[in-house]
């Protein structure tokens, strides 16, 4: 098969069958916080393509109607909603008790009456009332931006399709540590799970909602 | 069989088994917010009973380094993500956005270090990271307090067995509209998913710990 | 406020709203098992009627093309997936390694392509794909049959709103061990969680579909 | 950091933090399937190597008293429970109905008394009953053999993390289509979520229980 996407192909036939996107979508816009775009922050990314893709899209989903949704990352001030994860991940103590790092970036700044998920884990489903916030509004789509692509975005993307939704990807608008590893990712997820699609394909196709 | 509390009587050979509680339990506060208790609130329960009792419950619990985690509810200015919920019950409008009836009663106010848990819906833990962090921790228990009976509480119970924890409530720290929704409550309860308490032989059993 | 039906009145402003129902209903058969009906079973309840009514709402959702799942429940031979759950109720034993008590009864037999989830706690939800299920289906309504009320029906209605769907509890054609347990239930459900109708108004729903 | 396996190097301060393992593991052995090892299955892998490695795994487990819980995919003969999942990977309808390529394969067969568990996603966790039964059993470890590393092994060692257990992956004991893609997953696992580590270091750690 050929993929949507040039340099995602997939490896065996009768993976990565083509899923149609519906006509209900949301945005999902994944922990774009100053964590991972603050040259100061100890997560700090080396990147921020995925950011100003990321602004487009939104901007995207805002012209055309299609909802928007932002998760962002804040633990108790003790870590101690933040289970096993926090003992894996050390670096997560930066977003205990909130603070600017937990902060959304400006370029992507919610908008009025744009919902704001916040979540102590990788899955923007998991511990959360995402899914049921999906489901009372009929959405059947989730266009999923942000970071990081091997974290968040692999997580979101596999409870995506586990619940019931079918997920895009936009490949310009998530973002990671190394090429190597968001490409990784994004072959799992194309093979797997998602439609990993560029920034053009999801913009035409928010373009024709409502 | 004799059920552990007077007045909580069962109906039928092989339900109402005894479930021992465990070594490791946690306290949860449900939901005790000025919504339930501030005369001027549109939800304000009959009673305060079940405050005084909770407080005396939280106090045991803390004498003996047993974990306290409290829950509140708070919807997005919108109430969007209140779902069907919202609009099932129109007066959790009053908790959009949060504000003073979303804030906790003095009497049960969080001790530094606990836990306060943001919900959205019944169970305590549906949408929430509750479960995890009562996993990561060990705990093997789960002993309620809080409002309403009807409501919260019996959500939580039956989300707390389905979970495989042993749950626990305390018969006077839990309090709802009319003693007839309270006492039917807790006969289901008691019957399939939980031990129904008396106050006096839930402080002693925190006694026992540590 | 008058409720949707007779008898099932509600208490206070702000509660039972009325839930309107969708355009993509299910409907979902909740453990109607021999376990229930069968005289020799210690599980038996008192009275069939609610199996008569039951069939008659699938015999109307399958006249009109509207999906219907039916739910049972099995344990391990030795009840090790049952958890804390058959450890309170102890009769769940009778269902452990399946067996005649977890068939559905004749009068509410799967049709050819009905999905039969096999579940282990009370909410058809819990534990199982069920949501995933509905949500790829673009469900929005769940009209609710089966026993008990107390029991299974009270947990799948308050997790059915819980995910986001629109839960009609058909009044007829749920059952449980005494009629006080029945309505309490019923009211309490009219009262937060779902709309409580009687089984002609489900059926003329049923009947508007496609 | 110098992470507990060669080869599984970590990229980040901050990240791979080393979990210690608790003293309540159980291994978990996933969808260990003819689909994967018959040469005659569309699905199957390359190797067999993880087989033999999980097989012996299970064996110091059962030696020590450690619990094996199984897992295995099975969908409705129409596949409607498996959602849009199976619309993206359509080489999982050879798994519609049971049938011989869900069976488990004879080298890692369930012993007497050991839990199979039946799912239809990646995760062992989603839409199933066993995070209820790890918490009703104690269990804060889970080993985790099978297939495939970047399929199930990887959502259900994200979710297991997620779900406040510690997960281990046994390197040996999992396997995947490529050795890049198989690698690529323990990075992010190890990284993230996970300890990855040897065969022989997860037979000792077996060997010290009970």
């Amino acid at each position: 098969m050929t993929g949507p996407v040039d340099g995602v192909p997939t490896f065996d036939e009768g993976f990565a069958g083509e899923l149609r996107p519906g006509r209900r979508p949301v945005v999902l816009a994944v922990d774009l916080m100053r964590a991972y775009f603050d040259p100061e922050s100890p997560l700090c990314l080396p990147s921020r393509e995925c950011l100003a893709s990321g602004a487009r899209v939104l901007a995207a989903a805002r012209a055309h109607g299609v909802p928007v949704i932002h998760t962002r990352v804040e633990f108790a001030p003790d870590g101690s909603d933040g289970g096993v994860f926090v003992r894996k991940v050390r670096a997560l103590e930066h977003l205990y008790g909130g603070g600017p790092l937990s902060e959304l970036m400006p370029e992507v700044a919610p908008a009025e009456g744009e919902l704001v998920i916040t979540k102590q884990y990788a899955s923007a489903f998991f511990g959360t009332s995402l899914a049921s916030t999906l489901v009372a509004k009929g959405i059947d789509t989730v266009v999923l931006v942000g970071v990081s692509t091997s974290g968040c975005i692999r997580a979101t993307g596999v409870d995506a399709v586990q619940h019931g939704f079918i997920p895009l990807v936009v490949r310009d608008a998530v973002g990671d540590r190394t090429p190597e590893t968001h490409d990784a990712n994004l072959f799992d997820l194309q093979a797997k799970y998602a439609e990993v699609v560029e920034e053009k394909t999801a913009v035409a196709y928010l373009g024709e909602q409502r």
